[in-house]
């Protein structure tokens, strides 16, 4: 999971340099959203600090849809705008908690998920995440269970979701 | 997350000891699975161990239903039967993994899953399930996302599943 | 201690698959019993998974001989037969606590160790070992201390176990 | 070092938001910046999850003096204005790395640092610094060196810091 | 296994100051050794900070028998005279290591154990050894084989040291 | 920051062996004192095992200077002579602790520092200190503030101290 050190006497300050965070992500998809992920591939500098962050853009009622993240805990900040976040806790409980996040001046309201909760965010503009692992993953919900490949049998997921064969289909023709 | 460690001098042989995994879970349900889970808080013996494990029994197209473990890693063994089981790795590459266990003789075939996957497992009888984790969590995604409590804003689960409203309206009257 | 991982794109669902616990181990030896290991250099799914076990078969009167694991913590389930397990706590008590475990069905009553404790188990058939390690390791005392390559110095021996050096000779020649 | 759980059934939304990372922090002061840490005692939704942030405000020439964070890592983003930052690695090379931040529209640039490594900052205006500890400390090195109570030998400053012992005593009398 | 962390504001040098390694230890027993163990409980400073120490006494031809640290890794240095020391890897090469440490000027010559293998000291006179943990716990093979309270069964032993049951009562009356 | 670990067919003893800490280091510098490091460079068998040690030798007045290690905490033992040691805590209360430690006979008293807390020592003879890393780290503050490679700006410096810029001129050219 690690990644290799670079030799100390050849390291410079772009090591530990990122600029990309400034360029607003495409959101002309059927999400209306773009996550920018800055982790330890693309900021070598980031090796074993257990910290990352990214940038999320979204058009007007854009969504980052329902995830859980497998290896990072991740708190968020709204740069821009107004954000409605929320997370389900865990079973048996389900519970559902959500916010809404209004960016005051310069900086920002915040709201903290669990560990590895499932989670989504449907904001106005860019939110900032930041993330408790040099390389958190993600698991977006919608595409790993109606859109994987090859496709997961139907017949579980009519099973699992308690919904007519059809309703999957047509949930699995969407991804 | 931790629990106090019960003075050694009071402890006895049946903080080790768990004898309830002889008896079958009731399979009487909508999915027709039943999750016995041993846990730290059931078997105190386990606190600070890093380990757990849970039997599931299942009736015939019985199912445990897509999930994922936030705070622990799993192994599947068949007990009895034949289990099919499956996982789906993060993003962006969605790879859906499957397998089909059988039990051959007094133990068994198994399959690893990656680090909180998400996964789901369709088998005819008990296999036995394995947590590194002395409390491993489970999220399972459609009472998460369909059931929670209060709903998830359907216009938010529309745009994430890409659905028509009456589709994830129809979805969360199942929970 | 760790191992590289495999690049997902070439991973197939056979690297999360093992199938030899079905396989009976030889029990014709010595101690009758025999242990088949699976930990990460067999199954490399479990590469940073923290999680590993073993198939234990026993003759009648057969033994897995007192022993500690140096990475790991173990549950112990009987999968046929009925084991008498029992493990000493460190000093300064040196409790012994022991318990008899029966297959009453498919599943099984269990005992858990404390990490790292000195542990053995005489069951009839096999049992089945988890480990909170991808590699826990095991130091079986009588082969660590008695049989040893070069063999201990049996003035060490003598004076620990507090006998004659003659008892040492005898002990060290029987393995 | 940790903080108790609360318990699940009475935790809030509120307990995983905080809002008061838009006020400005007062600069009067002797160095013109103001430090609002948002750790695990501000925001009790943070326990356990191994991250925590803070809003550094600046006036005019204000600094942020050399300080290391004794358990936790660091990264830095420009909200508003430039920020000029350094930081040096530990012995026996004492690398001076530095960087010029420039926020460029709602986001920024970015620099992280090596795990508690020295650093210091001299940015115009708010940056944003996130930590992979929910309690991540920090030692001002001005402060805890010629600022202590009681203070520390003056002959050991002398010596370390190879002055007169005037210098000390004078540097002495500015904290 | 943890601790509670005393309030920073109540805490004094004294919590961070341990006296008593300057006595010797008594060994005027049947081992001829004695271990003076400075660990969390007797050094509050300690708690947190993943080390502790301990100082041995010898007896000439003392010994201190084979053990087992279950829950840290340990340095040894020979503060007076010579020592034998000596560990054995896990299965199943069980290769045994030795070395003669000889105290030459004021400090000393020095053996790393593996991590929780089997080790043991012959050494002239006092030692010092280092533990990678605040409470390392420590398993003293003789006395947890054979005098454990309350026995373990004499058939057990009879068949993992391979012995005659006279042998195995022998040794268990020495304890 | 881990080290491969070497083939167990090809270990031998000297891997876990070091002799050179008889040898007192040279203190014929500008602080009287000298540093010799026993860390996984120098002893390839401590790798994984989170401890290392070092030797510190004094000539009369000499000082180790305020330092903090990075990855480490930290256990100080007088060989020969008396020890003045302090350590001074985080923010906001920079309280300063001492201490007089006095070799009393063949070992020796001790005080144990915060977790990468600013520290020092004063002694007459040589210490040894312990850590809780195979490579702890050590950021000297004199010379990394005022000696590194490039320098610090004069401007923030003279600013983090409070002083005249001439002053702090003044202890750049001391390193």
């Amino acid at each position: 999971m690690g990644k290799f050190c670079k030799d100390p006497k050849v390291v410079t300050a772009d090591d530990f340099f990122f600029s990309g965070l400034q360029v607003s992500g495409n959101t002309a998809n059927r999400l209306g959203s773009n996550v920018t992920l800055v982790n330890v591939d693309k900021l070598p500098g980031l090796n074993t600090l257990g910290i990352s962050l990214a940038r999320v853009d979204f058009a007007p009622y854009g969504l980052n849809p329902p995830h859980t993240h497998p290896r990072g805990s991740e708190i968020i900040m709204v740069a821009e705008g107004t954000l409605y976040v929320g997370f389900v806790t865990s079973n048996t409980d389900n519970r559902f908690f959500t916010k809404v996040l209004i960016r005051e001046t310069s900086l920002c309201s915040q709201l903290v998920s669990f560990t590895s909760s499932l989670m989504w965010e449907r904001p106005m503009q860019s939110p900032l995440q930041v993330f408790s692992s040099q390389n958190p993953g993600v698991i977006t919900i919608a595409n790993a269970v109606f859109g994987s490949n090859p496709p997961i049998n139907s017949d579980v997921l009519t099973k699992a979701f308690q919904v007519d064969k059809n309703v999957v289909n047509y949930l699995q023709k969407q991804f």
